[in-house]
Formats: C-alpha cells, sequence, structure tokens
C-alpha cells in the first residue's frame, strides 16, 4: 500500500467562499450562516478524485467572514468521508499542548489514521487580544514555543503502543500498562507529564505540516515537518525553496523523501483558454477596491494603504516582522519588476495571493504542474479554488482526469491512511 | 415548537465501555482502539427514542480508560444525527475562553443548533500536571476563573445577531458590520477583544450546563447553567437539592424554569425483576477488587485504600478540598449509615457511582422517575447505561415506550434544536 513516487500528491485548499478575494461575491458562491454542508459536498467530490487531503488553514480572530474551526469542522467532516486525508490548522502561540495532541489524535483516530496537524505561530495583533496579550509574541519566541511544542505533542502522540488495547477481559485494567509511555516532558516553555489519554490511530500519529517562509520558519520545518505547503509565484524560486528545504531536511539527519513541498496552486480552469479567461475576469471585476487594498494593506505587513492613489505606485514600505517579511518582500519585488500600481498589485495578489497561478485548460494547469513536478520544484500541490464549488468541481472535473491520462496521479486510493495517501 | 413542561427531558450519559467499573469486561462490551462507530451507534439509537442530548463527561487525564475527546467526537457524532442535543465537557481550569467558546460556537453551527457546554472546573492532580502545574489550583480561583471565563463565552457567542450574513453580493463585505458585536473584556483573569470569528447558530447559543455540588459550585451553577447535572442518592435528597438550586436561581433573579435539574439515573432494565437482577449481578461479580478500591479512592478524594482489609470498615478520612468534599460526605454517610465494609461500599458505587440506581422491570424504573419528576426531584433525567450497548438498548427498548405510554416522554421531536427539546 501507499503512494507511486513517480505521482503526484494534491490536497485541496479550502475556503470558506473561495481564494480569490472577491469569491463571496461570485454569483454561485453561497453565503449561509452554517457552510457545512457546502464544505461536506466539496470533499467528499475531492474524495471521488481520490485527492490526498484537504486542508483547512485557521485564525484565532476575525479575518475576511466567520467560518467554522477547523477540528470541529473535520472532525465532521471524517463523519462524512471514508478515505482522504485531513489536515487542520492549529497554532502553537495560543494553545496548550496537551489540547492540540489530544484533539488531533482524536480526530486520527476517529477517523481511522486520517489527520494531518498544520503547525503554525500566530503573529497578528487581533489574534493576541483574543489572548490577553497587548502584543503579539516576538518572532523567535514563538518559534521557539513552537519548537518545543512540537516536540511535546509528538512525545504525547507516542504514548501508546498500538496493541496496547488488545487485552483479555480477565485481567484488571482495559490496556496493557507494559504498552504505555508517561512523558514527563519538562522545558522551558512546557511541563507534560502525559500520558495522553488518546489510543494510537491506524497511520501512528498526525501528519505534521508547515508552512514557514522565513528562516527560521525553514528551520523548524527541515526538522519537524512531514509535508511543506508553500506561496511559490514562479518556477526559478519554487526550485529555489525546494532544494533548501531538501538541503535542510538532510543537514537535521532526515530523508529528502521523507518531507513533500507542496506549493499552493491557483488555478481558473476552463474547457477553452477563453472560457478560463472569461471565469477569471468575472471574478477580477467583482473585486471592492476596499476589499483589494484591505488584502494587500495585510499581506505587506498590516500596513494601512488606504491613504495612498490607487493608481499611483506602491510607497516605501516601513520593514515587518520576520515572519511577514517574505510575504513583503515578494509583493515589493513584484511591484517594482513589473512596475505595478497599488490597484495592479492588488489585482495581481486577488486570487492566488503570490501563490503559483494558471489561468487556462486541463492541459496547460497538467502541463504548469508537471514541469514543476518534474524540474525539482514541487512533490505535489495544495490547490486553491477560485471560488466554490465550481472552481473545485473544474479542477477535479478536467484536470485530475488529464493528470490521471499522463500517469502523474492515482485513479484509486491504494492505502487507507493519509500518511500511505503520501507516501510517507 | 418546544418541550411540554409536564413532560421528561432525558439525556444519556455516554461512558466508554459504560458507567459500571466493570462494563469492560461485560461480553458484549467491545475493547476496539476506536470506539467511534460504536458511541455513532448509540446515539443514533438515542436520537430514534427521541431523547434529548446525549452528553460526554471529561478529564484532561488518563482516567480508566483512554477514549476520543468529547469536541471532536461531538462533531462526528453531528454529521452522523439530525436532531438529538450534544452536550460535551471543556475544563475552564485549563483552556482559554476563545477557544472553548469558538470550538463550540462551530459544533452549535455545523450541528444546526443542537450543542452544549458542560462547564467544569479541574480539581485533580494528574490533570494539573498535564497543563505545566505541579499542583492543582484551588477551589476558590478555580471558580472566580470559571465565573470570568463563562462571562467571557457567552460575551462571544453574542458576537452576530442571527442574520448579520444576509447581505446583498453587491456590497463591500460577506457580513453587515452593525450587527457585529466586539467583546473588550477586561477582567482579573483574562483579556479578550473579540468578535467571535463563528456566526451564531439556529438556537442562538450553546446551552450551558453545570454540576457543581460544593456551595461555591450551586453558586455558580444559580448563575449561569440552562441545565444541572447532578449525582443524588435518594428521593430526599434529590428533592433538596432542586429546592436549593431553584431557590439560589430566583435569588439571582432568573426564573426558576430557566434552569432544568437533572439527576443521573444508573438503571439496569429487565423484562422482569428476576431478569434485571441477573443482569446487575453479572456486572456485580466482574468487579475486579482493585478496580473497586482505585474507584472508591477516588470518589473519596484520592484517598489510597489499598491498605486497609477488603472486609473490613472504611477508616476516618482526611479532610478533602471542598470540590470533592460533597461527595466524600455522601459516601462516608452511606458506609456509616449501613455499616458497610469497603469491599460492600465500591461495591455500591462500582455502578451508579453514588447516584439514584434502580435495578427492575421498565414499571419500576418508570415508577421511580415518575415520583422523582412529580415530588420535586427532577426536571429530567441524565441516563448512565451500565455498559454498552446492551444496557443503553435496554433502556430505549424498554423504559422509553412506558414513559410514553404514561404520557411523560415525547413520542417525537417538535423542536430542532438542543434548546427547544430542553424548553428553555
Amino acid at each position: 500500500m501507499g503512494s507511486n513516487p513517480k505521482q503526484l500528491s494534491i490536497a485541496a485548499f479550502m475556503m470558506r467562499y473561495g481564494h480569490h478575494v472577491a469569491a463571496w461575491r461570485h454569483p454561485e458562491t453561497d453565503l449561509l450562516s452554517n457552510p457545512f454542508k457546502v464544505f461536506r459536498d466539496q470533499v467528499r467530490s475531492a474524495e471521488r478524485a481520490c485527492l490526498d487531503a484537504v486542508f483547512f488553514a485557521d485564525s484565532v480572530a476575525l479575518t475576511g467572514a466567520p467560518s467554522l474551526e477547523p477540528l470541529t469542522l473535520l472532525s465532521a467532516l471524517a463523519a462524512s468521508t471514508e478515505r482522504i486525508g485531513l489536515i487542520g490548522t492549529a497554532t502553537t502561540t495560543y494553545n496548550e499542548p496537551y489540547t492540540v495532541a489530544r484533539q488531533f489524535a482524536s480526530l486520527d483516530l476517529l477517523s481511522d489514521g486520517r489527520a494531518g496537524w498544520n503547525l503554525v505561530t500566530s503573529d497578528n495583533a487581533a489574534e493576541a487580544a483574543n489572548f490577553g496579550r497587548d502584543q503579539h509574541v516576538a518572532h523567535a519566541d514563538r518559534y521557539a514555543r513552537a519548537r518545543e511544542f512540537h516536540q511535546v505533542v509528538t512525545g504525547l502522540w507516542n504514548s501508546w503502543d498500538p496493541d496496547a488495547l488488545e487485552v483479555e477481559k480477565s485481567g484488571a485494567l482495559p490496556y496493557d500498562p507494559a504498552k504505555l509511555r508517561k512523558l514527563n516532558h519538562r522545558g522551558e516553555h512546557f511541563a507534560v507529564a502525559g500520558p495522553l489519554n488518546v489510543a494510537r490511530s491506524p497511520q501512528g500519529r498526525p501528519v505534521v505540516v508547515q508552512a514557514g517562509g522565513s528562516e527560521t520558519g525553514r528551520d523548524l520545518a527541515a526538522g519537524t515537518a512531514e509535508v511543506v505547503f508553500t506561496a511559490q509565484p514562479a518556477l526559478a524560486k519554487a526550485q529555489a525553496f525546494y532544494s533548501d528545504i531538501k538541503r535542510r531536511v538532510v543537514e537535521k539527519g532526515r530523508k529528502p523523501e521523507s518531507v513533500k513541498v507542496m506549493p499552493g496552486l491557483f488555478a481558473v480552469v476552463g474547457r477553452t483558454q477563453e472560457e478560463a479567461d472569461a471565469k477569471f475576469a468575472q471574478l477580477q471585476a467583482l473585486i471592492e477596491p476596499k476589499a483589494g487594498l484591505a488584502l494587500l494593506g495585510r499581506m505587506i505587513g498590516n500596513f494601512d494603504l488606504s491613504g495612498y492613489p490607487l493608481d499611483g505606485p506602491l510607497p516605501e514600505l516601513p520593514p515587518t516582522q520576520d515572519g511577514q517579511r517574505s510575504r513583503q518582500q515578494l509583493l515589493t519585488d513584484l511591484a517594482q519588476g513589473e512596475n505595478l500600481t497599488i490597484r495592479q498589485l492588488y489585482e495581481r495578489i486577488a486570487g492566488g495571493r503570490g501563490h503559483f497561478t494558471v489561468v487556462g485548460t486541463a492541459e496547460k494547469v497538467a502541463d504548469q504542474m508537471q514541469e514543476w513536478f518534474e524540474q525539482g520544484a514541487a512533490d505535489g500541490f495544495n490547490f486553491m479554488s477560485p471560488a466554490l464549488p465550481g472552481g473545485l468541481d473544474d479542477f477535479l472535473a478536467l484536470v485530475i482526469p488529464e493528470l490521471q491520462r499522463r500517469g502523474l496521479f492515482r485513479t484509486s486510493y491504494t492505502g487507507s491512511t493519509l500518511r500511505e495517501h503520501l507516501g510517507l
């Protein structure tokens, strides 16, 4: 069982309404208070197409629109699906490791081994203000805490042997105490005795995912991640990132194939190039300037652009904190390199937010994916639907069969856990 | 829509294996690592019988056996059911209010208004040791924190108006900002800005449940709870508790019917008295003395009884902390009143752990429930199955129809939310 190393790993990065900043204004997007059934139907479609996983980002503050919380949502999706992996985000900055370890272990167990944890740190003031901090936690401190947090969580996931609950009813306990380990962790940030009170799942432990772009983020990912999500705008940069991560992974004493690098892919797919262009143009025309400015402002380090002329250049920006520096740099490079106005810049990121973006036919999208895969830029992709449900439907109906025809993607699941789908 | 005040509220208190200390040794009990499908099938049975809710207790340390974590489990159950209420426990001692508010709001929204939060404080050393504390938090501090925690959580649940997401797509935002409130809470224990990033559910907000037996616990419940779970061994004590809670509720300026008092009910049901007795005897014969001693030791304030003769009297006990004092008192009264040995005492609590216990036919169980209901001891019951699945099956198949024949329980759901089922 498991994945074929000559095939892509593909996840669907699910976002309320879709990833385009104007997705909620698209005629086919729902505005229901409860988006569960929309997500459920989309995830079932992704499962019929044999995707490795669905992925939900998170923020512990209101950003954009209210939605569902990832762990509760993924647990409900676990009961609504059979095979697809379920990756959710939980911050190490404002949680306790026992709680995160336990909730992901529980999702992993009830889904029969399909859970993944996207480990993040939180760097914005709105999030800090919901957890009694006036200021966000400094970058270096957040990463030191994150590193120790990961150590505690994975240690707790190791509490139970796989067969610890296979006991005789004539015994004294419903588990074998010799197959149970306490943790007794005492570190700088945490003291956690253990053991975890959730048994081990069929995949051993949840898959650990990360998305750090900064130096410290890459270093943490190289030491701890099994999947790295990343925003890469073009092939050359993606290749540099890919080889940098694999080099760091080897330096940490791990095998390069033990980490899957999966850039985001924002693709607008049509049966013809004209149809794809028209779909994209429809979304671009729906961008509200305030929403475009707000998105751009967030991505360059929470800088307020509302005083600057829309059709003028991006102003000189104050240096932002390390965690957002790589994204800020990417955007200022883009604006200067192509001499873009503020409006042109927010239009450029309104869909993919700096991720790899393709607008075209299934053949064109598959060509690009194949090139990145074969040229050492990606082990797979995290597909970002422009608007739900149509954008994901198009990708599943058109691009997945094209990848399957090329032998680049599975036509049926061969394993049953997320770890098996990813070949980890 | 809603409940009939002349009818009982009934929840099923779900416990891995069942409530009897030897339930896991019962021949029909499963020992699977993943108990999800067992819980799912049982909860679906409870829903077919139109129960108000299922309820899961919790501990943030290993006690008894590993199981699933309540919020993830209830979310998976939400996707597996349509109408039954879903009540889970989360401690105020080791969580952050933003996280608890958000996860319960998300469960409430994705279940279309069926969530309930059992607010507890944590008082044991094993739990403290998983959250970096060498000692549990003192009783008074825990309750002061719990009171403020409740204030923050319910404040966050009030972030969104019911129609806040009913907007035109021509607007600037996918919600109406005039229908959104920040919290800006600054108290002794928490500073939380808000708003919550989960929209309001059809029942407005999750139902708040509590189970405090101590003075401070009752006071907190009277001010904040909508349902009070309680352990009451006999009618007179249950009546005293019931009237005490209702009196306190009125003193807080609330209507007495705004709080439902629901004692636990441990019932072993047979088609004849002999069958019920035999079922109970089968479980009692499975008690392992070590397990019986450990259960008793936990319930009298974590006191180690292993050095005392099983067939001798209960020793003089050191005073325990306030949170466990009412349970300790209940058990020492019972032992002294009936001159019980240690073995007899643990056998007495091995099933119901001090809760109202009935062994008999459906008529006998229904008679007792009716008496408590009509004599001012209970608004309903939290049914504790001796062992799963048979114990709950018997109660649903035999006792529920008997209560329905008497007009004491609904024959179909009239509402769709937990709040409507409970008539709150």
